[in-house]
């Protein structure tokens, strides 16, 4: 299925307009959570007559916009949609019926929705209908729009990325704690760009107490370094995680001031009262997978996609206990020494063969930072 | 002079056989020590009669093969020059003599010889004969050719790099202090080279006492890898000095069994007896600044450029010191946690203002790790 070009029935026309519903689908990258992105285009005689891609959930869904943009025209055309339409009634009706009934003769598919309540229904309706359906156009590129989509309805488990900002010998503070700052102002933004891709973002007590930071996305720093306000606008707000074990922190932090999604994970009860935006739940106490049970719950809340933004404690565990898909590394062109403190903190490893191994699969200078996106051997 | 090509007596012609004399003296690259690397390029009517590269102290000057090469052609020609033609009796007569009696009525000259002994002589020689002398043309490029040769010139202090290996947390081995290998095969073999090219290679004691390594070039692994064998067959193999304050090294070492200078550079007298070839040096007792005196002893006997391969220790002392050019960073991608030995010890910092601030000049890949060069900002 990944072997696009060599499926019979793919044309280059077929290859281009996936990728223009490809393009179409990430406009909808800070807003359509928990659902996927998705674009479409409706080509009719060569040329486009509508196109779309799903803003935000509840709203319609890709092949609607489309197909409106279309109207008439749809009548005999080619619908290119980067994932299978949708075959249930949710918040919206059904988007294989959508296009039976604007009459399309043919619909080219990325890839079968992997949800339960789709994988493959839909297809099968369009064809029932007559419809040629080819599948498969594009299909990992059409995956890499929605990695933590795809995860969690295959695994139960978002997609993690892990932020790390050092020093060339892996410090990130002095030993007296001074880090403001280990890396630029350019660097700094772009992880707001991650947070605001992120469904959510989670962070530890340690860093709350030591920082008090309020991990929400600031829009007007973000824009300032040139994003698409367009797309800004329909931001949706990650939800703000904080592993709290112990129970110990309070309303004075500054996340509880911010009136943003704001979720605390312990394993006792608070004695304080948070307000009552805030949500609190609680893992299982006393389990050592705590991490994992954390990303399930989160999961099952449609949270898609996870920032974590911890300190060498949390950071080091989420990549010792394998759960990193994504490491996202900020290296500043420094050096501050042994004495310096330590990026990830770890159980002792005595084998070379413990070692976690990476693939870096992007480097890009962020002013004088460098920014390494890493993956798991 | 700088500004090459705004000066309006340079061509681009001048900046093609500039640009060619260049990559002739880099042939010289593993040989010329303690001699700058230099190339001439000899041209009458548009074509290149004559070319040279100096190979070998005590052999010919570049400008030497040139003639050569030209014979009768040279009369009338213009010769390009990576560096000013000497003008004294050294190990041979003086160059720009040689371009008088050759009869070449134009000389293009990248930089003038900051040695003491030339320093203007050679362009002066040649413009009292009546030659047109153009200077300055890649000046950048050409004294980057020799940075070693020109500093020591300048400040009697050799050219010195720092190369390092480490994970992306800034490791270089585990707590147990298993290291093999932190880095591939590839970046192993790319240390051979920066070997080959320096004119010494320094280590501490603490290096020799846990490896026992022989740190001599050794052309079959070079070789393997695609290196160039008619320059490896010219290969001068570096001083390897060995820093032992205490005098506590013996005989046993495998850098005494390996038949290659060696200097062993103590504060003490030795109580052992070395075998002739092996050359020791004292210095001053507490001298807090011993390193920079061990780098003037080496620039006294003309080493030029300096390799550091060495332990946290003893390259965290040169980096604090302020007395690296040039750190050669091989980072694997890997992740082995606080519990791993450090990168480089260094003095506790209290302020982030007495970071070592660096700029990247280059990054690039062999194999899975990542070379990076930095400069001191």
């Amino acid at each position: 299925m990944t072997q696009d070009l060599a499926t019979p029935h793919v044309s280059s026309v077929d290859i281009e307009m996936m990728q223009r519903a490809i393009r179409l689908a990430r406009k909808g990258r800070y807003s359509t959570r928990p659902n996927p992105k998705v674009g479409c285009v409706i080509v009719a005689n060569g040329h486009v007559v509508g196109e779309g891609y799903h803003i935000k959930a509840g709203g319609p869904h890709a092949e609607v916009h489309a197909l409106a943009q279309a109207a008439d025209k749809a009548q005999g055309a080619c619908a290119y949609v980067t994932l299978e339409p949708c075959s249930h009634f949710g918040r919206t009706p059904p988007c294989a019926q959508a296009l039976i009934d604007a009459k399309v003769s043919k619909v080219v598919v990325a890839m079968v929705d992997p949800n339960p309540q789709v994988a493959g229904k839909g297809i099968a309706m369009l064809q029932q209908a007559g419809i040629e359906v080819v599948t498969g156009v594009l299909q990992t590129q059409a995956r890499a729009l929605n990695p933590g989509f795809f995860k969690r309805m295959e695994t139960g488990l978002p997609y993690v990325r892990v932020k790390l900002a050092a020093t060339l010998d892996g410090k990130t503070a002095l030993a007296n704690g001074e880090s403001k700052w280990i890396t630029g102002p350019q660097a700094r933004t772009d992880v707001q760009d991650w947070r605001a891709l992120s469904c959510a973002v989670i962070t530890g007590r340690g860093t709350v107490q030591r920082d008090n930071p309020s991990l929400t996305v600031r829009p007007q720093q973000w824009a300032a370094y040139g994003r698409d306000l367009q797309q800004l606008s329909q931001l949706q707000a990650p939800l703000r995680v904080v592993l709290d074990r112990q129970a110990k922190l309070t309303p004075s932090i500054q996340m509880a001031q911010d009136k943003q999604p704001l979720l605390l994970v312990s394993q006792q009860d608070y004695r304080c009262q948070w307000p009552d935006w805030v949500k609190t739940e609680q893992l299982s106490q006393s389990d050592p997978d705590d991490l994992k049970q954390l990303l399930e719950l989160l999961a099952k809340q449609g949270i898609n996609e996870v920032l974590v933004e911890a300190g060498a404690t949390l950071a080091g565990a989420f990549v010792q206990q394998q759960l990193v898909d994504e490491l996202i590394l900020y290296q500043a062109p420094k050096l501050i020494g042994n004495d310096g403190r330590d990026l990830l903190k770890h159980d002792a490893l005595s084998r070379m063969e413990q070692v976690s191994l990476l693939t870096c699969i992007e480097s890009r200078q962020f002013g004088v930072d460098t920014r390494l996106i890493l993956k798991r051997d």
